[in-house]
């Protein structure tokens, strides 16, 4: 059997539901996969020994081109190509700087003289990054074209980026040969990340290195939730599974607002140091909301009966009112929690805060009626809201052979192409 | 020297620093007194044998009034006589039980048939109880007319009861022979609990009886604020006077918004008891900004530092959200915080919460223009504002031999006259 000649490649973006910030200090958090907020990439055969990458998102408006023979495959070592242990991966930082000068060389790639800011030769580093150290030769593509879309917001704390990071990994293995299309269709969740010979995991250690040249030191929980799907607990670099979670229907608001992430953190750092009597015991009862949290999950409800347990809604006002304590509110917050609690519905930052997204709760027994009127105020003041649910598929892939370019750069929503396959 | 033939005596009203709800698990609350918030209480000298109480403050439009002799003597025990300890104190149920009668029965005092509602019964048998046990025939005055005025709201948890109950009890010591007024003019604060031969103390403890009947099981620190003044600390029935402590400028807003206390209570308990994990060490946190506070009072700075201290304003935003997380907030607490802030002023509930008032720590450098724009953008909106200080005088008497009813009842500012003495 030949090898597709097309492959679509999808994941989610995360949220984190309870224990932003106090992760960094070793409490308890949970991130959840964002349904229907996906990044999808398009991977296409090619015959002239050219890489191609289309990153329209990132405002890229024409496509950057290197030929496969430019890559620095001297600099590949057996350190980058061996990547066993998300523990002792390390970015092979030779590499990265030759690709970063390849990707700004006007010679090679960027033919039409575009300006490349950070941002893109960052995303464009980490493609070559994944290629270069996975090219083995036992694909029988010589050369790949890469459309990039998404409807995941960039930088609002939602993973885009380990989306992306997810979703490369995954389609240039596919291509080069390292793994095949799953034969699973519509199962969801569980992942065991100690099995180091499973395809799941061996794109999630992919996917981490990608997170790592992008952000530095990343807590490998967003590229985590993009593989897996699902949710997962993440305390002190362990990660697990939240067993018997389905999926929690939100709506997510993103206010706009923006925000620095580092400058949030230091700031808690600093109440912290300031007045350790105060936060310590904070941080402490946000570890108790993420323990409540599992032990309300773990219990077996039924996903309905979650959607409506009172529980839960008191864990969202607590952690809400918790991380106001530790100043990462915002008006912007406050606001979207006031028009959601006009139709009783409770609502928490995620994220960093500090403007940012905002998750609220919607029950079962809400009225679509209801949750139309709340996205409509929410929207009249120039905040974007998007329903989804927390705890939905990871990875997706598709053989995309009989789907062109063209119906996957105008498709309205590529979800709905049928035949997607997932690992678990 | 003759005794004086009218006394004018005056107590302040409590709002809580911080520490409200945690306080009931055994943590550190801080109180003070509310300066320029007070109850005063006019005795006047009677021949003819009756007392008289007049409570317009409270409703009642006529005096009520009580011959002497139909108080039931023979009901005074030497357990309520003496009254050397405030632990030890118990209230002489039998005695209660026939004073409520007697504030009943029309033929004894209710002479214009007026309705008694509970509250004002309440307010008489307290009166008539202190009397009952405090009578022990070396006063020279052969009956009592005693009227009350206040510019304390009733109700909204800034310890008007124990105003009431402090003024009366040193009103009726004084009356009945067992203290004088004392020589000490300017002085505030400091307190010595243990030694129970001085005069504070014996008030103290009798307005803690009254306490005791108006409210069941009284915390003890209203009673305590009205008579030291300055502000305490008080943890698991201790108190201690917090050393160095002045005084603070507020702005102290009543919402008017009705709340039930018992119930802001028991719903806090339903929390602890119902998700420890989170709200202990978040009382843990409301005791970290107890010790963090007194700390602060305890390096000494000044009052004027204290004003501008950055971490005093740091530790009412935590106390705000704190309460808030333990769900006693409500929209007109957050609605004076958010005007506050609109002049970089910072805001907590001080009470039970769930409405009723809230404080604005106002900085020395907060110019006078900026308090009126506040204060009548507060008023437009329905509150009522107070500009005070936290931990001013606590009883404060005054010989009235020489003021009138008259000039009394008609005062618009009856801490103008001159002549008040301190016991500290």
């Amino acid at each position: 059997m030949s090898s597709p000649s097309r492959y679509l490649v999808s994941a989610p973006g995360k949220v984190i539901l309870f224990g932003e910030h106090a992760v960094v200090y070793g409490k308890t958090a949970i991130a959840g996969s964002l349904d229907g907020l996906r990044t999808y990439v398009f991977f296409e055969k090619r015959d002239d020994g050219f890489l191609e990458l289309n990153l329209p998102k990132l405002g890229l408006q024409h496509p950057l081109l290197w030929p496969i023979s430019a890559l620095p495959y001297s600099k590949v070592t057996t350190v980058s190509k061996e990547n066993n242990s998300l523990q002792e991966s390390t970015i092979n930082e030779e590499l990265l700087k030759s690709l970063k000068e390849i990707v700004l060389d006007g010679n090679a790639g960027n033919k039409n003289n575009q300006e490349i800011n950070e941002l893109q030769q960052v995303a464009a580093s980490v493609f070559l990054y994944l290629y270069a150290s996975l090219e083995d030769k036992q694909t029988s593509w010589c050369g790949t074209t890469v459309h990039i879309a998404s409807n995941l917001p960039v930088g609002a704390g939602l993973g885009s980026s380990a989306a992306y990071s997810v979703c490369l990994a995954t389609g240039l293995l596919l291509v080069l040969g390292h793994i095949t299309i799953p034969n699973y269709g519509e199962k969801v969740g569980g992942f065991n990340i100690s099995d180091s010979s499973s395809p799941m995991n061996l794109i999630n250690r992919w996917a981490f290195q990608a997170e790592k040249i992008i952000h530095g030191t990343p807590s490998g929980i967003d590229n985590a939730v993009a593989t897996y799907g699902g949710a997962v607990s993440f305390s002190k670099g362990v990660m697990e599974n939240v067993i018997e979670f389905q999926s929690l229907r939100f709506l997510l608001t993103n206010t706009k607002v923006p925000r620095n992430t580092r400058t949030l953190v230091a700031n808690v750092r600093k109440l912290h140091d300031k007045c350790p009597h105060i936060v310590v015991p904070i941080l402490e009862a946000i570890e108790g909301i993420s323990s409540k949290f599992k032990e309300i999950i773990n219990s077996g409800d039924s996903q309905k009966e979650l959607n409506q347990n009172i529980e839960a809604i008191e864990l969202i006002d607590f952690n809400h009112y918790l991380l106001n304590s530790l100043r990462v509110g915002h008006p912007s917050i406050d606001k979207v929690r006031e028009i959601a609690a006009q139709y009783s519905l409770h609502s928490k930052l995620t994220g960093a805060g500090g403007g940012g997204c905002v998750l609220t709760l919607l029950r079962d027994d809400v009225p679509n009626d209801d949750i139309m009127k709340i996205m409509l105020n929410l929207t009249s003041i120039g905040f974007e809201c998007f329903e989804t649910k927390v705890g939905g598929h990871g990875i997706s892939i598709l053989d995309a052979s009989t789907i062109s370019k063209q119906e996957f750069l105008s498709s309205e929503n590529i979800q709905q192409f049928s035949g997607w396959k997932h690992f678990n």
